[in-house]
């Protein structure tokens, strides 16, 4: 796949492990989203501090699951706390409580929307918050998560993404609105094999 | 509080930033699984490392989303990959898939049982495995990691808990049935206030 440059650990790790599903789904749970290998993270959370740094931030949010592995190791290496929003599926009568910011993503896969929440005294108003997370589609968990920011009326210095799915809108669509976004590895091809943008 | 030692650095978190809740609940999300500091999970991942490197474990297995921060940090120390068990819940017709091992939990809490998984390419025969996780209360998460472990035929060679809640009976049933058990603070009391044991 490789045509101009070397590939970097995570896209090796991707063409060697990735999985194929149906629905141009990637699964990467051998090493990224299920089993987490620690050194492949620790070099993802390592190029989000190349990247960001200068920007000082206060702040590393994500967004429960998968997020929390990426999210703690650039904490750690930033020196400043992580803060993953928790999920929940919506329901009738869902009482949420007033001390959290709240947000909704459209999930496409399972075609139906979840809340997202984060206790508001996490979040404070002026900080420099750092997002990441594992993957970039559509954009709307990242959407979410940059609202969450904004009605907390901090702001986004930086976004990392393991890994943008290059043929749908997400990455385009953030980058648009002047984010400095930092995808570790984007994919321009699912079909009929994994192919990466070098 | 402290009788005979001083407070390790999760105990003081939890004396400095616990809040209690009806239903004899902690909450530490300020800290150890909403806001994740750092510091303080750096000190817990050496703690669970000092304890059980001589096991030479192979994987950290937790569940998410809040074990997950621990696991990772505990795992980067040990130089071996980490894993959560997925939990979803259970509905009618719920395919799952082959290539799993499944357990269930009963959570107290929400008065219901819900399924959690693991691939089984990642949960290999013969592993040491070591378990962590934020909180042992009754003990049913735990015992159903236990039993992935059992049903991969690896083995546990350890068990390190953020916060134990001694009053309940979780932690007595792991220890009688012989598993080494590390608690890192053992709650006591929460009634009127947060009791640890020190």
């Amino acid at each position: 796949m490789a045509e101009g440059r070397a590939l970097n650990l995570l896209e090796e790790r991707i063409m060697a492990e990735g999985e194929l599903l149906p629905g141009e789904v990637l699964r990467v749970d051998r090493f990224l989203n299920h089993g987490l290998d620690v050194e492949v993270l620790d070099w993802m959370a390592g190029a989000f501090v190349e990247r960001f740094a200068a920007a000082r931030p206060d702040l590393v949010l994500t967004i429960e699951a998968s997020g929390i592995a990426i999210a703690v190791l650039t904490a750690q290496k930033l020196g400043v706390p992580a803060l993953f929003a928790k999920k929940r599926e919506r329901k009738a009568g869902d009482l949420l409580p007033e001390d959290c910011y709240h947000g909704e993503v459209f999930s496409y896969t399972k075609q139906k929307s979840y809340k997202i929440s984060v206790r508001k005294c996490l979040l404070p108003a002026g900080a420099k918050v750092l997002i990441v997370d594992d993957f970039l589609a559509r954009g709307y968990a990242l959407e979410a998560l940059i609202d969450l920011v904004h009605s907390a009326q901090a702001e986004v210095v930086g976004i990392g993404i393991a890994i943008e799915k290059g043929f749908q809108e997400g990455g385009q669509k953030i980058r648009e609105q002047g984010y400095p976004l930092c995808s570790l590895a984007i994919v321009d091809s699912l079909e009929p094999e994994i192919r990466l943008r070098v």
